[in-house]
Order: structure tokens, then sequence, then C-alpha cells
């Protein structure tokens, strides 16, 4: 009650600041705290430099080679010594006055000219063994040389003094040994900026703890010392500090003692228990709290003792989001980089779908990018702030700038790349229904060709077949029952892509059933039970084959949908239908067997489906294609992993059903 | 003596083996010998799992969130008790009862139901705190509630038993953060291949020792190290081992017992001193030795206790190259990943000028890429073996079949890159005259803008202005003087570059004399001491502007260049022509006072010329080139930088001289 009165007076949320505006007023506030330039350098050995910034640039101390060396095996002669030789007047020169033998790299020879006097008349040619003949204590040479002919001479590679690499270059393996040949063995490069991370929270626990209701686990610094190590950086992760203003203190006077940035993870937003605002202001200066972005909203950003503070939303995504936002710039910049966004660039890709967006917060959206056909497609992720497997599955991100209120399915969008381009164009694009063993045939994928990659999208059979439509994706997984026919996806296929080549290759033959909690407790028999009062469902989004199936059977029993409690209630795949049913958000839903033994669920049986892949069949021929019909068709390993989950009848796998 | 007859009987050259055989053959044997597959796996901390390769699929246990939790702050409900809610009638609930206070986060309350049963009627939404009035002991809601509106079900994010990443997948921030909130706190990853590096030669000296004629740095095995690291294995540096069998017998043995792999280098040539091969052949079996590659013939493979061992030749752009042939496969092998070349893909680009080839080898070309108006042009740089610096400055490498006698000027090729596209488009290239002022301009364009870099060629002024023709430089630095008008650089233009619109910017103007060791021991006076038979000269390469001075002068002095001694000796750069004057070479040669201060030569001033940069004028608003003329312009340091090399007048430093 307290807690809600003082946000009350709060007056809830702050004002929020336009990202490029914070980003500038972020830049000159450290620029005039002298924190927007590079860190001071530091000597480390050259073979200890890789990947290290040069604090200034790196000129060689010697030449390389430093002495004039013999490039070839063979005899060190004086070029002068061999004028006029040819196949029919051989020229002889004794060796060991004349000729001298050298090896690959050796020196030549110093010996004084006939005279005995200072050098004057060098070695200064080599004949390569192959060249030459060896009569008694003489060789007998053909050709005359040429001046320094087969000789490295001094700074043939290197010349004393000559630039290596420049200022603010990352070191990299044949830089070093550009250095070391260059008689370099310290260099001086930048020293790594340390990026304290403070997680905060009297719900949050460490990972591996015994968990209780209530608790979180405290992931988001790991995530976020991950990043500090791949920009270069030190991360140095702190305890977690409970919800006092106190102990916040404490921890962030004691962090900003030992690092040269720090975030502190959480406590930003309005709620009862969120000190970091406060903690800030009173240790130093607190530059602003509050983003027009999604997700990041909450964050703050703030000087304390000379060392900048971001505060970070609790929400992963977000504080994901906002320290690749200010904590990347921040960090590159000491190091003396330009600060490279997220490090894959960024591509145009076509939006698979239209995105609402609200106006007055700029969104990063995560997506899906998948080649098909050369076209590239961005398909929206989850969007919650707490979602942080969108993160893990997503390609890339699209700005929705501030002003707009939304974007239009089909239009030209600008993709900030989250991993390489490469990887995406050996990305398979699945879109369409959700089976467990799509699952297992990713993992199989991957582990066979670690260069391929599977990708899901779970929006149900009709969508997938939308999806390859639109040239949206390589393969469509469908099991959609006609009612006429009693047949499954050829009609569905004939109706909507009637001008498409497409493969229908079986995947599986599975069980539907009802999923319900381990021992039944509501004794639920069979589809006929959804009408009991008491049993609560849950439903699959509309465009599901499982749904398709559902409406069916009612219809059979004669049963109205809003009759039944829950009908309105989606989920996207069968673990989401078992997962609210474990958790008894619902009574049972309708999903797989598979589904069902991965949470332990009991079972009640409903159909038996055919489980198709609907593939266009001109891209039969694609190298990432061909591996995983492979792998459906001949891999044993893969049937075997299928037939374990439970529910499967793999007798057709790998065998096409239907070519239109 | 005996050496050389050693090697006639050894047939000097092996039969050599092409490229793709040899690897073919490598993978044979390796995987007959169980070791082309991946490393067994080992059991790491997620928290210390970055940048691992997992060795299994990695599925949640838990589901995240674990609990029904609110997803805002706010007051939990029972969906059904705020039917019927609307402004004209309220439903008021009573706190503590129908309505509990939540945070964000916090589990949803397990109160039982009125009635005191077992939670039959759990909270099941959450209103936010924005949509309420608090009256009393109540809180008043004007508008109901759906069923688990604003709650974050369990498995929102991570639904048990969900596969986070497949086997064989390298691990990012993200993925570390997914399977700590799935509550995976250790994590099978494949082990890091130990990868082995003995260096080997009597005349290899360490880094950093007192250097004597003859040593040679070992700085291979620090590049090998530093490319091991980068593919994800674990270098070991050995210690050098001399010319002397036993030795390296015992050094193989030890290093085959504690590495998956060793590479052994040097010592791979029929030398007198190369003992690689009968070592491997008596302790193990050796594959092959020679390659049909350049650099690389000499490399050979071999087995040893199990354990695959590569002999690589000294020459350091040949170890380079083959380490990366067959170390890098085996590397990503047994971490279970596809080998991805070089890492950086590759690019179809014009070459820019003719290339010959021998046939019968695999040529590896490093070549200079540069972006001009779109077109991607590649430059063939260096081609020894022993040019170290030719792998730090190159952006690739084209490959020249074995079939092939060579490639056109203009050809379109594939260049497999040795850096990312990124940094190649942010490259300004300059081709033309040398002049150390330029390197200087290179570092600190490189050290104001880090994204941004300046590459020269060395090929004279006249082959710059011809570059500019094609289309492959942005800029072309020129001194050239006509004898007419006694002008810079513009008549060039005019007569060279009708058509194109240049912009011609004065860098500086600079003094040219002739070089020659401290004390002058010659005594030359100035350029008709080259006339004198002891004064030998070294010249620069036919265009160079510095070449077309000297022709000029020696014309007006009435000297025949046939009489000047070294007049046919070229080199590229005014550091070459001064190390060749230290270094003996030559007695004296005509450059600027900078590369002779650099060194600590003597110098006789001849002449004040203009160095101007060419610039097409159409490329004047490009970023990179704004960026350069910004510091030419305006920046004070450059300009005393520059100053302080000495010998050049900066009055003019930025000024249009000409446009066209």
């Amino acid at each position: 009650m307290e807690a809600f009165e003082k946000m009350k007076r709060k007056n809830i949320y702050l004002s929020t600041t336009p990202l490029g505006e914070a980003l500038k007023l972020w830049k000159e506030k450290l620029s005039q705290s002298g924190l927007w330039s590079p860190l001071e350098a530091e000597t480390v050995n050259v073979s200890e430099s890789l990947g290290r910034v040069t604090s200034s640039p790196v000129s060689a101390s010697i030449s390389s080679p430093f002495y004039h060396a013999s490039a070839m095996d063979g005899y060190a002669v004086r070029f002068h010594e061999t004028f006029g030789a040819s196949e029919k007047s051989p020229v002889r020169l004794a060796i060991g006055e004349q000729a001298i033998y050298v090896d690959t790299g050796d020196p030549m020879p110093e010996l004084p000219a006939e005279g005995g006097e200072d050098i004057q008349s060098p070695f200064n040619a080599v004949v390569m063994v192959e060249d030459i003949n060896i009569t008694g204590e003489s060789i007998e040479i053909i050709a005359p040389v040429t001046p320094w002919q087969n000789v490295r001479t001094v700074g043939e590679d290197i010349v004393a003094t000559e630039l290596i690499t420049p200022e603010s270059h990352t070191i990299r393996p044949v830089d070093m040994g550009a250095m070391l040949a260059g008689g370099i063995t310290r260099v001086q490069v930048r020293k790594r900026p340390r990026v304290a991370i403070i997680p905060t929270g009297s719900e949050i626990v460490e990972p591996g703890s015994v968990l209780e209701r209530g608790d979180i686990i405290e992931f988001s610094s790991h995530v976020l010392c991950g990043l500090v190590s791949e920009w270069g950086g030190v991360p140095i992760r702190l305890d977690i500090v409970s919800d006092d203003p106190a102990m916040l203190r404490k921890a962030l006077l004691s962090a900003v003692e030992q690092a040269d940035m720090v975030a502190v993870i959480a406590g930003a937003s309005a709620g009862s228990e969120d000190y970091t605002e406060q903690t800030i202001s009173g240790l130093g200066e607190l530059i602003l709290h509050g983003l027009a972005i999604k997700p990041g909203k909450p964050a703050m950003l703030g000087i304390v003792k000379n060392t900048p503070v971001i505060g970070l939303p609790g929400y992963p995504v977000a504080s994901h989001l906002c320290f690749n936002l200010f904590a990347r710039p921040y960090t590159m910049r000491r190091l003396g980089l330009e600060d490279r966004g997220f490090g894959f660039g960024s591509v145009r890709s076509r939006l698979s779908r239209q995105v609402a967006s609200s106006l007055g917060s700029e969104e990063y959206l995560r997506v899906k990018v998948g080649k098909v056909n050369d076209n590239l497609i961005a398909t929206p992720l989850g969007r919650g702030a707490g979602l942080m497997m969108s993160l893990v599955r997503a390609d890339g991100l699209l700005t929705i700038p501030e002003s707009s209120e939304g974007l239009a399915g089909g239009a030209d969008v600008d993709i900030e790349l989250l991993r390489p381009m490469e990887e995406i164009e050996n990305t398979l694009v699945s879109i369409g229904s959700h089976d467990n063993s799509m699952d297992v045939l990713a993992n199989f994928l991957h582990k066979r060709h670690p260069k391929f990659t599977l990708s899901s999208a779970h929006v149900g059979s009709m969508g997938g077949l939308m999806a390859l439509r639109k040239n949206e994706a390589h393969i469509a997984p469908t099991h959609m029952l006609d009612e006429q026919t009693g047949d499954y996806n050829i009609s569905f296929l004939k109706r909507l892509l009637p001008e498409r080549n497409i493969t229908l290759i079986n995947l599986v033959h599975r069980t539907q059933g009802l999923m319900v909690v381990k021992g039944n407790p509501k004794g639920i028999k069979g589809l006929a039970d959804l009408s009991r009062p008491e049993v609560t469902f849950i439903n699959r989004q509309r465009g599901a084959g499982t749904r398709l199936l559902l409406d069916k059977e009612l219809k059979e029993l004669g049963i109205d949908p809003d009759k039944v409690s829950g009908y309105e209630r989606e989920e996207y795949t069968h673990m989401a239908v078992a997962s609210a049913v474990l958790t008894g958000i619902s009574s049972t839903g309708l999903g797989v067997l598979s589904a069902a033994n991965a949470l332990g669920l009991d079972f009640i049986p409903i159909a038996k489906e055919r489980y198709d892949l609907a593939i266009p069949t001109e891209l039969l021929e694609d190298d990432r294609l061909k591996a995983l019909i492979d792998i459906i068709r001949d891999d044993r390993n893969f049937r075997d992993a299928v037939n374990s989950l439970g529910g499967y009848d793999v007798s057709d796998m790998g065998k096409v059903m239907y070519e239109s």
C-alpha cells in the first residue's frame, strides 16, 4: 500500500528521452569528465598481444632480414667473377675462396676479397645447387649471375623504422609475426576497460540454487559479462545485492573503485523496491532516467566518482539491448576503436508480416532472417522483454522508429544482424506446424553438417503453406485433415498452392490425444469431457492442424465450442500446451504423445495423423535440403531418436507422399 | 660438401602432390586412425562456456519462469471476480483476500479461495496499478480482465525439455543466458584440441635475443599459436630444437604425448640440415612430403603415435599457408565444427594487373583489395615466401590453379578474404609515389577514425595516375616534374587523364638528395659523382617521380645513364633505397631526407619538389576522403609530425593546386 502511494507520488513514469538524444547526452557528459577517450596504455609481450589494440604506431626496430642472406641452398659468389660464363666456356670458381656453400637463410659470407683488404668486394650473389657442377675443388658455372641474385638483402621484408601497424589496430597473429621479425618484443596496447556488473533484487538467486517459488535465477549478468569479453573488455561480476538502499550504495561505491564502468541490473523501474535511481543521484550525477525505446524504457545513465554507471532494466532482453546501446560504444571508445554495432553489419530484407508499434518509442524487434530463392525474409519473433529464447533465436534486430505506428507486411526493411550473414545463408527455414521430432531433426542436421541450421517458426499448418506460397520458407511441416476425403495435406496444397510444384515427404505418423496431469484427477476419458464445466481446456491457435482436428472431432461429437471452457485461450506449440496443463492453467489440452512424455503427463489417445513436410520441388537440389532429406531417409540414429520420444510411427519416414 | 652430395643422392626435390589430393589423403589417413572426429566432451560451468562448442544438445531442465509470475506492478485478482466491471459500476475487491499487491516478477499468490479448500480458484490475472483506484481496504476495477492477463505463465520463455542449443553450437552470451534461465549450470562441450608447435633450426633464436649475423628470429611459432587460439584450440609452444636428429626425435616424442596435433617448423626442405622427414618416418608414418603449392612446396604430413604431425616449411608465409590448409580443418573437425576457410568468406574482384605463374603448382597470391566506385580491385602483393609484411598488408588470397600459366589483367577472380569485407570497404586505396609522410598520414587517419584505413601501394607517380585512370585507386600521390614548363603534375594529368575531373591537393614540398652512409666515405658531393667507377648507385623503378628527376638532372649534367654503375638496379620505396645504402649494396641512392634521417644516413640535397595527392573530384564527398582531407588541412599534430621527419615544407599542405 505504502509502496503504491509512493509510486503515485513519483508520478509513476518518468519522461522518456529519445535514443539519439540520450546517446548524444551520454557522450557529451562523458567527454566533459574526460571519460570519452581511449584508456592509457600498458606494455605487454608481443607473444601475448593477440586481440589487443595498439596504443601507438608500431615501427620495426631492426630490418628483416638484418643481414644479407642466401635465399637458396647453393654457393655464394661475387657476381663479377661469373662474367662470360656459358655452356661452352664455363667459369670455374675455387670453393672456399670464390664460392662458399650456403644453406637457405645463411648469411652471405664476409670473407675479404683477394688482397686481404676490407670488404670492398663482397659475396653478392648465390648460384643454386641445381645450376652447377662440382669438379674437384671448384664449382663450374655455365651462366653469369646478376648482382644480389638469390640473395635476400637486408630489409627485403621489413626496413628498420618501417610502420608495421598503425595506432588503434587490433593485433592479429600475422601482426605479431611481423613485430617479432622487426625486432619488437614488447608492444604498447590500450588497457582493457574493466566493466563491473551488479545484479540486484531480493528475489534474485544464483544459478544452481535450490529454487523456491518467487526466486528468479540471476542470468543477465553472465550475458553482459560475455558481451564485455567479446568487446575486448574485462568483465567483473559482483555479488547479488538485495533491495536495500544501504547495501546498494556500498556495492556501487566498491564497484566504481575497481572498474571503468558499472552496470546495475534491475531496480531501474518505478517498482516498490527500486533504489538504483536514488543511489546514483545520492552518490553522483543522474544524467537521465527513462528512454523512449522498447524494450528498455526504465534504463538510466549516471556518473559516480568519475565512473559511468548504467542502470539497466531487469528484463533480460531489455538489459541486453540497453547494455549494447550504451556500454558497447563506451567500451570501444576506451579501447580506441570505433563502435561497430552488433558486429555483423546490416542487410535489406522483406518483412514477412505486418507489425504494429506504438508511437513515441523506438522499438527494437527481434527477427529471424531466412534466404529463400535469393530473397531475404525477416519474420518477427516474440516481443516480450523477458523472452531470452527470442534473443537466442534472433538473426537480427529491426528498428521501428518512434514516429511510426508500425510496418506493413512486405515492406523493405534494414535488419541489423546478430549473427554472420553466412550462417543465415546456411539456414533452412521451416514455417508451419510444430512437432517435437522437428527439434530432433534440427539437432541431427547441425550435428552432421555443423554449417547448416534448421530454424523453425511455429505458426500452424495453414500458416506454413501460406509461407511457402509467399516464398518465405523452404519447408512447411503440415498435418491437415481434409474432412471430405479423409486424406491429409494434398487437397490443401491443390487449393492453396495451385501453381507451385510441391513435393510432400512424410516425416512421421503421430498420435494426438488429451494431456492431463499425472493420475488424471478430473477423470477425463475423451473429448466429450471438454463440455464438463469443471474441465478447462487450452487450445492451439487458428490454422494449426491440431485445431482443425479438434474442431472436426467436436463437430462429430456435437459439442459447441462455446461450451468448452478455455477454447479461446491459444498456444503455439505442443510443449506450451503441455506446460499449461502441467502448471494448472488448464485441466487438459490436445497434443502429441511426445510432448506429454517430455513433461511427464498422462495421455488419452484421440487420433493418429500424418505429419508431412511440404517442400517446393525446385528446392530439392539445394545442398541444405539434400542434407536434411538424407537424414530423414537414411539416418537410422535419427529414426531411433524420434521413436524414443514415443507415439510415432516412422514406417513412411522419408517417403514421397505426393508431387504436384 | 658432404651436405651437397647427400642432397644430390636424395634427388633434391621430391615429387609433389596436388593440394586436393593431399587434403583427401590427409583426411582418409586421419579417419583410419580415428582422428577425424570430434574430441571427447568435458563439462564446464555455463558461466565459463563462452566460445566453447556444445558436444550434445542442451535442453532446459526447468521452465522459465518456473512459476506463474506477475508481468506488472499491480494487484493479482481472480478473473471471474471482475466480470461486469465498468466505469459506471466498478467492481470492488477486498485487498488481502480478493486482490493482492504484486511487484513485477512476484509469483502469483497462492491463497486458497474462499471456503478454505485447495487452490480450486487461483489468482489468475493482474490489474495494473494505473488501472485501479484504492478506496479504503478495497480496490476498484472499471473493466473486467481476461484469464492470465498480465501474468507471465510458466514456460512463457522456455518450457522444460525445450532445446536451447543443438550439438556443435558455438556458445554466445545469449546462449549462456538461456541455459542458466532453463536451469542448466554445467554444459558439455568439446575439449579444445591442443596443438603443439616445435620451432627447429640451429640458426633460430628467441625474439629479444642479442642478435649476431646469421641468427634468425623465431617468430613463426607465435603466428601459428595465435591462429590456434583464434580457431578455438589450445596452442602449446615448445622450445626451439637445433638441427640434431636425436634432439628432434626427443622433442617430437614429447610433443605427441601432450598434444592432439604437432607442427614442426622448418627442417622440411631438402637442405643439408633438414631432419624432419627422417624423424617422422622413424617414429611413425610419413604420409607425404612435397606439395604442388606455392609457397609451401616442402611441407610434409605424417602420423606419429596416433598424433597427426605436420612438417612446415621454414619461410613464414609458407608455414602460415600450410598450417591454415592442414591444421585448421583438423582443429575445426576435432571441435565438431565445419572448416570455414580463412573465416571472412570470398568476393569476386577484378585483377588490376597481369600475373604470371608456373604450371604444375597451385599458387596462393597475396592481394590488396580496394573498393573504388563500387568496383572491387585486387592488386597482387610481393610473392616471396619470406615476406611477413605481405601477410600483414594482404586483404585476401587469390589461388592460381596448377594448370594455369597466369591470369590476365582485368580478369574477374575470386578472392578468399583475410579480413572482414567491412574493413576493406572502409579502406582508402592510394597508389602512386611513396613518401614517408604518407605513412604518418595513414597512422593519423586510423587513429582519428579507427574504422578507416589508408592502404598505400608504391608503384611510382606514373603508375598512380594510370591506376586513377582505371578506377583502381582513390588517391594517387604524385611529384612529376614537367621539364618543359618546370611545373609539377598538372601537364601529366592533362595528358594522361583528359576526361577525368581531378583535384590536386598539396601534401608537402620535400627535399630530394643523395643518401650516403655516415661520414660519406666516398666523398660524394652531387650527381656528377655517379659517373665515378667506384661509386655504385641504387635506382628507383621506371615511372617513379624520383627516377624522372634523376634522368632530368643526369641529362642536364650530360651524364650517360649507362655510365652509372647500378642504374639498372631498382627499388620501390625511399626506405628500400636508404636500406640498400646503409647495408652496402650501393654507395648512394636518390631519395627524400626523411628516409635518410630514419636510417641515420648522411644526405646531399639535390632538389626541392612538390608532392601532391591527385584525387578524382567526384570522390571528394566520400566519407573516407573527407576524413583524410580534414587531417591534411586542419590537424596541427599531423603537420608537426610530418615536419619532425625532416626535409619538408608544409606551407601549402591541404591547398588545392589544380582542378580539372
